[in-house]
């Protein structure tokens, strides 16, 4: 028994206990990466360390790993015309964008407003390719932005198929890959991204940190974000952020060893969790449940109540989960998501997602579908009194 | 006595044990601060926390401040042309820099290479605000960036002079105060300046945090650098760094406890260094030793001498100390800083820096000025053997 549970790793995962006492010792460190004497060399021998972890997280070469400060700031380095290959300087003319990415990728980068096309998805959340390629011949140079897995329903992409189609066209392919790292296997080469995005904390490292990483060396980051120093190989200035970067190659290591164990726990708790959620509410919606999905994010909704209240209640009860996606501040719309799939607004409007992590335990998924069926109950009865009235 | 020195503090300064704890605290804490449920909201309460030392340290408002990655970044998001003040939202049409900013700052942010001018210094380091002055009066609307103090020499800038003179011709004013913060007292509103940029790892807080304060909610950051989601009131988009940001606050709250005794402390020891340097070597030259300067830091010169011979001789017997700036990797460079005072190239090739803080010790010094000595002697017999030859 228990009366807590943590179900909103999508938001944000626990730190792993390794990545703590990675950020620990890095803390001792105090020399500036940059810095020629001992105490700076010994920064910077932990950093390379990291970036070797991160790397073998997706099977890239460590050259190739940009730190940032996260994967809204890798998104947003990664969106520029001036991503260059083998030489190719012509700046890229337009960024597809898939509708169900996330805002930091929707939000276009440095592209203007109206080099930016969106392509949509189908019913069970997965990328139109056939739209993808129509946009695509049109003959453009293009920069192509696919999620791995979607953060709000966690249904994957095509995204190795994609990534022939955008080639074919001349084209070059960013994957925001940020819910799926440390939860699927991944490996860029097989892909065939040309530009990943990872997170640290959404696979138990720390908040501020992030990469963004390269498929090969070819590819050139011609116009860094933030410029004036020559950090990250010219492509991200400012003094690297040690204990988080250590934190970072930490949880990664323990990510992909964890990789088959946790997947399977996630796969079993999650199975608990809608087979329960199927009994009390034959009715509920899964999205994207035909779909394959990563092992962890559930995004149920039931027709009459609404996510906001959900949310609420459980937090009240002691469960933290969430409406769709956390990521700015205090707001509360309609899922963009769920809008792209064709859902319909008024059952969009009481989806809540519920995602797990490789602590979660079979206490807490009763819990929470204990108090499902005690909130649907009751707030079925309230809905029914105020039909009534 | 000691057989270790580090006097790099310009360089990044020893983390602050307040500092350690209260990261300590902030990893502790799971939630993300966008997340509405009780784990969300305890993350997001120590960010307002942590909001409000950090603007206390500079006399600001807490709504003003905005957290980065760090003060490359957040000098990066300050220099755009959409600075926006009290609704005025014609373009700025050029960045003004003094010739002896920090790289990030010269970089020029978002603004064309051609938009940019630079202006000199007089050779004590001090900007030439009659140049100044007259670049303003060409009458283009202008965003001027000037630096609180320099982190080469330490010499501080007029800034308040500076912003009157800006303002008075309709300019904006940013001042990069990363090396200043914690070392002298700041008052943003005291100083005039329009933005403000501080970076925790030097004032004691962990790298990968800093932050871009503005004076007054009238001014407007209105072209985010980093988008995509509504975190920092929609100025900086992206999942918070809470471990780094609370290790921020707690710093600036011990940097402001400790100014007036942690100054008398650093003014003690460099006193003590620069006499000695001036016993054993009264050829050595001391740039900016006429202007007031930051209490902890000391550029040396020594005609004959190279800097990176005397930064690997110095970390061979256990001192870590630097030639200029070390911001960028293993870049050695003329420092920019001393060809803009106007020293000659042959001098300038020779300058340390020593840089203090509050746990330095005497042992430390006096450990360092032995080095010194030694160095001296046997660098000069070695020259005068080379010059025989």
């Amino acid at each position: 028994m228990t009366d807590w549970a943590y179900l909103d790793w999508n938001a944000t995962a626990p730190l792993r206990p390794v990545a703590r006492e990675a950020i620990s010792a890095a803390l001792a460190l105090t020399g500036n990466p940059s810095s020629v004497h001992q105490e700076g060399r010994a920064a910077r021998r932990v950093i390379e360390l990291a970036r070797a972890d991160v790397a073998t997280l997706v099977g890239a070469d460590p050259r190739n790993v940009v730190f940032t400060s996260g994967g809204t700031e890798a998104n947003a380095l990664a969106l520029s015309p001036a991503i260059e290959i083998a030489g190719d300087k012509a700046p890229r003319e337009r960024l597809l964008v898939s509708a169900i990415e996330h805002p930091s990728v929707l939000a276009g980068g440095r592209f203007a407003r109206d080099a930016i096309a969106s392509i949509g998805v189908d019913p069970d959340g997965i990328v139109d390719l056939g739209a993808l390629e129509r946009e695509l011949a049109k003959g453009q140079r293009a920069l192509v932005s696919v999620m791995l897995a979607n953060n709000e329903t966690g249904v994957l992409q095509p995204i190795a198929t994609a990534a022939e189609i955008v080639h074919r066209h001349g084209g070059l392919l960013h994957v925001d890959a940020v819910q799926a790292a440390g939860r699927i296997p991944i490996d860029i080469n097989a892909l065939g991204a040309d530009l990943l995005t990872l997170s640290a904390h959404k696979l138990g490292g720390p908040k501020g940190v992030g990469a963004l990483i390269r498929r090969d060396e070819a590819i050139h980051l011609a116009d860094p974000l933030i410029r004036g120093g020559g950090q990250e190989r010219g492509s991200r200035a400012g003094t690297e952020n040690v204990s988080g970067i250590m934190g970072f190659g930490a949880a990664a290591v323990a990510a992909r060893a964890g990789l088959v164990a946790e997947r399977d726990h996630m796969l079993t708790l999650r199975e608990r969790l809608e087979t329960g959620l199927r009994v009390t509410t034959p009715d509920a919606v899964i999205f994207g449940a035909k779909a394959e999905r990563l092992p962890n994010t559930t995004l149920v909704a039931l027709r009459g109540l609404k996510a906001e209240t959900l949310v609420i209640a459980f937090d009240l009860e002691g469960v933290a989960l969430s409406s769709g996606a956390a990521c700015s501040s205090g707001k509360v719309a309609p899922s963009h998501v769920l809008a792209a799939m064709g859902v319909e607004p008024a059952l969009a409007r009481g989806a809540i997602r519920v995602s797990l992590g490789q602590t979660t335990t079979a206490a807490e998924i009763d819990l929470s579908l204990g108090i499902w069926r005690k909130l649907v109950e009751s707030l079925s009865v309230k809905e029914k009194r105020g039909l009534a009235a």
